[in-house]
């Protein structure tokens, strides 16, 4: 069994990293770790975790690191890269904060208006979109989560740029995203009275800081810049993104290069031509749905594609990298069939 | 006070009607008709009415017309036609159906499957966008209400193609659409259980039935034919759409001709360059909330508009027209604060 | 027009002022305050209220009373006596806090767990159950507008304690409670993630302070201690509260009871014995529905009111003792519609 | 591998009996059945299991149940009896419906207003709440899956009415369930435009059919007839069954009596004394949390549970009766982690 420790714990991808580690077969939870919560019992911090036996939250400065195998860090991106800076070397670590996405520092100051101070481990990170750097995740010692939002929009995209069959000046990605995204944070736009009943976009003009993975990765694959339109909306529900792409190629090539692409993949399924997916049919799962339709308009399509933020979007894919980086078998512990309804 | 019928009055839109028209000042609803639910009182079909003294329910056959002044049709397209064709003359029509909204009979044929049996009405009625067709609402006997989401896009849409200041081939729209659109019927995907938690696309790739009124009045204002991309998402709310549109065009010009177009209008609320609206706050009111946003890709805006699909989408819209045509003032009976939280 | 000021703007019960005053045909607001958004534009705290024209915020202390004809205080409890204490004295104040609602200082101070600093106001306030109050609200300078759950228990429970028909030893009322009822603060368990799909209890077991209302309340009724049992429940939605009363007396003489007491009231509405209300047919309204059910066991009945928390359950109320005290007609810009759905 | 039959796989608790059987390392779904929507796969018929191998929808009369081991009914009461009479008596069945939980003709009668046609299969039929059936249970044949809010309300009461504790001339359950209950049906008040923003009470008065299990029930606990209050309130919420109980009893007792009844139970978690449960936090998970607390009455206490009613409530039960059956480990399959938010 290898020992895992979670800083962060009290945070909903924390949350979401206990319910799929404690099913895990060869995962063994021996450390949470959080800031303002430590002290109290999990029972306290997430009554739905009553039933586990769980070490109770410690402060991250009283971890002791030296019997860990892997560590998530679940932290707010800043602080994140503080607590790994000093962790253990021998640590594989993966952080599911913003903090080691992005591999130029000028970018990540230009989108987090802050200096990074970790560059050494900014510079050994991996970026952890799991069905594209696998290998790369298999030897990795520090693995940076992407952004749910990125992932989401990078399944559709990615394999079409990479063969060129869209016009990448003109991508528009329109997401729907559930409220937990947001994290447990006490802000007054997601307060239940705010938020049901509402639908609005936020950050929109290209100003959400996911858009700098879409950047980074996209160029890289086009070999040349890309910028796509990006427009947030939240919506009232807890879980799911739901991302709508509008892009300039043939329907059919579409459909048959994404087939192509995740057919071997476990968790990565794309519908026949012209059905779409929903974010109530992958819930809680580490699935991700695609769907492709033609518009009436020749030569243009819209693809669609659904995940739970909090497990394919975040700590699914968080369990899925760490299965690589500890030679497990990468589908272990994750085959968590969506809650419906 | 003018004598009011409604029929389909055990409907969404119905008792839209009537929460409206019950508070009028120069109105009296005197006929109360539906189908299935006939010799019902209204508190039966609509508890959240039981306060008002109505009439009950009767049959469509039954109603006698001779004292009434305007008949809202708030009955589904096809039966409309059927019972707007033998309804007495002199009679004022508003209908809420989409029997009426397309001026060519071929147009209709192709969205609704059906040849259209009422063509000489279908040739008198006038389109009943208000803002737009004002003056020609005012001499109608017959007017057509607009599709909820063809009137959020238009209210987007119109001032920039008949100004000219955006790329008539490149208008994508994407909307959030609440589940009170769909309508009181019977169908497995608006359940609470499917619908909750849920986001996901429906009648994608330009076969929206709305699209037809985007196709014939666009095309009017370019004065050539004009093709948008529209998809819309359920998402789980009662009320309210939200709609996304991206254009290519100068985002300054795009907020200037919108806040001049709509600065003497009552209802319609441009917001400041950069502002966003929601669709939790025009909820039950006839407001229409819209908002500019530069993106970072230049000459590129996304434009967003926010209403009440019952409200100015449709009922409120109709009441609107209403007055018009009874030469009352356009408001009277409108100044409905939106409902929040 | 009588001029009037709210301070505590901010918040849901002073937004919920805004909403029915902006349409009363003799009130004016004149003045908005409120603590820590002072300085804004109403648009920026509520863009809902987008459409009206009204003052900004300002700070409590910058008020200038001198034109005011009645001040609604929407203020938190305590902070409100602080605030009213130095009020001038010639203006008729509505205190929608719990400041008020308790007349004797020790019973204020066991369930507030503070002294009061405002004693001779307490004194002279009259406890604001409008249909119970009348008389004494029309003479009155400071009305206390009552807890949300004990208006809808006492609508229930007084006329049945009252003419004696009920066993006073065994009340109990069970609440289901929307989630505004708790107001704009940031709280971990109001935030949507964590309501949406939750039902839980609060404040079990004779512990939730609207208790003290019903005591002094139903015991003054009595003639003798009365003490009831009272439990509420957080349900996801974000306004109503339905109350379930089960008390031990004969339903048909509990239903002819409250169907006499209430006839001639505007908002107060009792179904036929069986039939029983939901939140959703009166949100937004000042209406009261209540539904009496006999048991399968003889000589018990359960009965079920619901009503609006922040209408009829606070603001509502407040328009209407405010209507009393300014010697307008008691139901004037209250005749507010449900919104349904 | 033990091969399994589900009758009745397009409905909500059928869905969920493939949600957890697929991830039992000991059983094999072979057969799904079911009756309007055989022919088509399963990824038509729920969506959300896409991504796991099942075979198609066959109708009922189609199936060969000539290899299966256990089937699992999930069909509406009076099919249930009609299809289980002429099932191969090899077989072990557990069925769903109401048609096998109550073990005398004249109550079945009474409460489903039909006579029962199958009385031999009732008769050998075993009461499936496992912690009180085990021993019966692992030999059985045939077991009667519970109510889901009779399960919820005997998990409360049983412990209680067994050692006379409290009065059973004086209990009340008022409970709080989620749509999903309902099941799939569809009705006008289970939409979400009815539903959502919506709580009210139903089948009010002791009419509500799970009744009559509590009757048998407890009164065979009690050695005389137990009749208990029962009214279920719907409210906007998937899933979860929160049920409040008011006995008169002393609380220590009560708490001591329920710890001890249940501290060797895998799935049922009684809160120290003064703490209460959330649906949320027993959301697709088999458990069921038991919270009391002091009234401030003297020897009156509240006794609240929560349990998800698809699972504890219903087909996660079903699964632990089928373990039992089977002479598998009662918890196999069952650790499913609630997910939350």
């Amino acid at each position: 069994m290898y020992k895992i420790a979670i800083l962060g714990a009290s945070g909903y991808t924390g949350a979401e990293l206990i319910r799929i580690i404690s099913n895990h077969p060869e995962m063994e939870i021996t450390v949470l770790a959080a800031h303002s919560k430590a002290g109290l019992g999990m029972e306290k911090v997430f009554p739905h975790l009553r039933s586990l036996k769980l070490p109770s939250l410690i402060k991250i400065e009283n971890v002791d690191f030296s019997d860990i195998d892997l560590c998530f860090c679940a932290l707010p991106h800043k602080t994140s890269q503080e607590v790994i800076k000093v962790i253990p070397k021998h640590l594989k670590i993966i952080d599911l904060s913003a903090d080691f996405r992005l591999q130029n520092a000028s970018e990540y100051e230009k989108w987090y208006g802050t200096v990074h101070e970790a560059l050494e481990i900014q510079e050994e990170a991996v970026y952890g979109l799991t069905e594209f750097y696998r290998e790369e995740i298999s030897k990795a010692r520090v693995v940076a989560g992407t952004g749910c939002n990125a992932a989401t929009g990078q399944y559709i995209l990615r394999p079409l740029v990479e063969k060129g069959v869209i016009d990448v000046e003109n991508i528009i990605l329109d997401l729907k995203c559930a409220v937990s995204g947001a994290g447990r944070s006490l802000k007054e736009n997601l307060l239940h009275s705010e938020l049901s009943e509402s639908t609005n976009a936020y950050a929109v003009g290209g100003i959400h800081r996911h858009i700098g993975e879409f950047d980074q990765e996209l160029s890289k694959l086009a070999g040349k810049p890309v910028n796509i339109q990006f427009t947030p909306h939240l919506i009232p529900a807890n879980r799911g993104i739901l991302a709508t792409a509008y892009v300039v190629g043939d329907p059919n090539l579409v459909v048959k290069i994404l087939t192509q692409r995740y057919e071997n993949e476990s968790f990565i399924h794309v519908l026949p031509l012209g059905e779409t997916p929903s974010t109530h049919h992958v819930r809680g799962s580490n699935e991700c749905h695609i769907g492709v339709v033609s518009d009436r308009i020749e030569n243009r399509c819209i693809i669609i594609a659904a995940l739970d933020n909090l497990t394919k979007g975040s700590s699914g894919q968080a369990v899925q990298n760490a299965n690589l980086m500890l030679g497990i078998d990468e589908t272990v512990g994750l085959n968590l069939i969506p809650l419906f309804p």
